[in-house]
């Protein structure tokens, strides 16, 4: 086989852990814990069949035609103003781009904005998926711990003040992955206002933000940003389907003109039909009783979850309930995650390991990541006794 | 308006002229030679509608959801036998990957192999979307004129002779994007060998070779590939639809998984739901007479072209009649094609000026590239009038 001498920025990077988990359980009888996938029942797929019969019959020639990279007029304008008017997110001199997932909107923004070299600083466990986007343009990547309130800004305060090679700060504030913490509004603000200080951009990442069962909604950083200091990533990937690749990002004009650039060279535009097919949906169909559907049914999934961990768990976790997002993170009070993911996988429980999210690679961490989203009630109650079984034993033995 | 810095790769990166054609001419009601976008009757929509109607009632679930970053494994599997039964692509070293449109292709290999200030070769004038991708990277571009039978060999043997950090060779062998032209098996073979000789990577960006309407096919780089050097970047674009991004790419296996990663980092994975309309469409339809169909088309819209050429050009542009693919490339005697596509456009005449195209993009070009796959014969007869009026005018004036 030829060896190839590939980038600087690309040469050590490897698949992400989960994919590689996903991909050697697929279609394999185990009960998986480890995906980051929506339920099939949060897809309203009844009326995207119907809306896309019409597409097939009415536009056909403008659904499978090229389109512009900003993404379809409609679609924009429809996902903008909802985010103005239900979230108060975005000023006049924001724009909004539509992306290829939620993922796309941050592998071009860092593409845009970060040399070789550059420091991003990200929280400290984290997205695999946008740690991985950020380590291909190779800079400088700064994982800063979470308490309770979310990320130790004053940590991120010192990092700013002595290294000025800062560009980015890239965070997932509300049910963040893969922790399920959220950022207590004192601390957003002042995420906020550090980046206004040292004239940096914040890079918020939202998917989860409308998956709340319980307790309040606390206001995202970008509705705070009066000075265009932040990035917002959102996507239609939890609350309408991801497998069409259709998320959103808004940003100061000049910004997303440089995305569309960067846009226009990595896919041209996104899925032309599905752009029509979402804008369709969003004109007719109420989106916002349909998320409340997707609501009731992740806060009883959570819920069964956590009340069967509560009759198996032995002091093997530390856990939390979660409010909303699609994750429980529990934490060992000794040991590897790797090694207990390595165990449950053995007895048909696939779990994502915490070291799988750390923004040093080589770490070890006591920590496993659960999904509830996904899996049946049965599995969800089979998997944490055989989980915690496995734990007992593991814990035993150290 | 916040002034941001951005990265060194992208801050001189300007939207493709093209696309910002496109965009002001949307709509509006001009005779559109600009595109490069398929007729819509080359769109298979009835066999996709029945398709896509029979995947939302039987199998919605999968496509809706998350997939593998690799691609739907049954179209894969269709894709690479496809290219090995009909073209002989793809040896045992091989693998191949679904990309979101040919463009993604050429993005992620430019990613994976090419560091600031490597050296990348192409043919001069080339396709913009890829010189964009690949000065996105930051590297030396360096164009290599064509003549009769395609990119100078001699030139390309020079420049790897003297600089010994070329790490990519950019071709559009078959009607080349905006030339037309169609380099020579001798001229093929003899890129090979230097790619072999010198151990570069060739990328053989290969959308149109379907679309011959008349003469013999030419083989492919790809297929006379017996060392691994040659990426193979292909499409369903010209052959179904463009509005899907579905494109694929052949290469070997150890490139193959490098690629992945990037387009893990990228979009996760294509549109679910078009890789297997589109895979469904191959195992029950014809594709090779759907393409048939899509030939004599266009052949019969280039003749037409050609024909009403020949009717009005007094001298103002070197035409040569098109054997394939979608444009035509004309090269007046003297002036600026730049100056032609302004005149014609307020006649109502979109042309894409040939300096659009150059690897220098402060050179200056005689030519213009004209689309005949997209506007109707009526548009065509009474484009070319007007183009060739505009043009006697411009250079009686000049």
């Amino acid at each position: 086989m030829m060896e190839f001498n590939f980038s600087d920025r690309m040469n050590a990077l490897q698949p992400s852990a989960i994919r590689e988990i996903l991909k050697a359980t697929a279609g394999k009888d185990v009960i998986a814990f480890s995906a980051g996938n929506p339920s099939p029942e949060s897809f309203p797929a009844e009326e995207m069949a119907k809306i896309a019969a019409e597409i097939f019959s009415d536009n056909y020639a403008a659904a499978l035609q090229y389109g512009i990279t900003e993404g379809l007029p409609a679609l924009r304008e429809q996902t903008f103003a909802r985010l103005k008017e239900k979230f108060s997110i975005g000023r006049d001199f924001d724009n909004l781009i539509i992306t290829s997932g939620g993922q796309q909107a941050i592998e071009l923004s860092t593409k845009v904005l970060v040399n070789e070299g550059d420091t991003v600083i990200c929280e400290d466990p984290s997205f695999i998926g946008a740690l991985n986007a950020i380590r291909s343009y190779k800079p400088n990547l700064v994982g800063v711990p979470m308490d309770e309130e979310g990320i130790d800004v004053a940590r991120v305060e010192e990092i700013l003040k002595t290294d000025d090679k800062v560009k980015l700060i890239y965070v997932i504030p509300t049910f963040q992955n893969p922790s399920g913490g959220v950022m207590s509004l004192a601390r957003r603000k002042a995420l906020l206002e550090l980046a206004v200080r040292y004239n940096v951009m914040i890079l918020e990442d939202n998917p989860y933000y409308e998956l709340r069962f319980s307790g309040e909604h606390i206001p995202t950083i970008k509705s705070m940003d009066e000075t265009g200091h932040v990035i917002y990533a959102g996507s239609y990937s939890k609350i309408i389907s991801p497998g069409m690749r259709i998320g959103f990002c808004v940003a100061p004009e000049n910004l997303i003109q440089k995305i569309v650039v960067a846009k226009q060279v990595s896919d041209v535009h996104t899925n032309q039909f599905f752009m029509m097919l979402v804008s369709e949906y969003l004109r007719r169909c109420d989106i916002d009783a349909h998320i409340r559907g997707i609501c009731e049914l992740y806060g009883h999934k959570a819920e069964l979850m956590y009340s069967e961990l509560l009759k198996h768990n032995k002091g093997y976790f530390e856990v939390k309930k979660p409010e909303g997002g699609l994750f429980m993170w529990l934490k060992m009070p000794k040991g590897n995650g790797a090694e207990l993911a390595k165990l449950a996988a053995a007895r048909g429980v696939a779990v994502v390991p915490g070291s799988a999210f750390l923004a040093d690679e080589s770490a070890v961490s006591p920590c496993i990541r659960l999904n509830y989203s996904l899996p049946s009630d049965e599995d969800i109650v089979r998997g944490i006794a055989i989980l915690c079984e496995v734990a007992a034993q593991y814990l035993s033995d150290k």
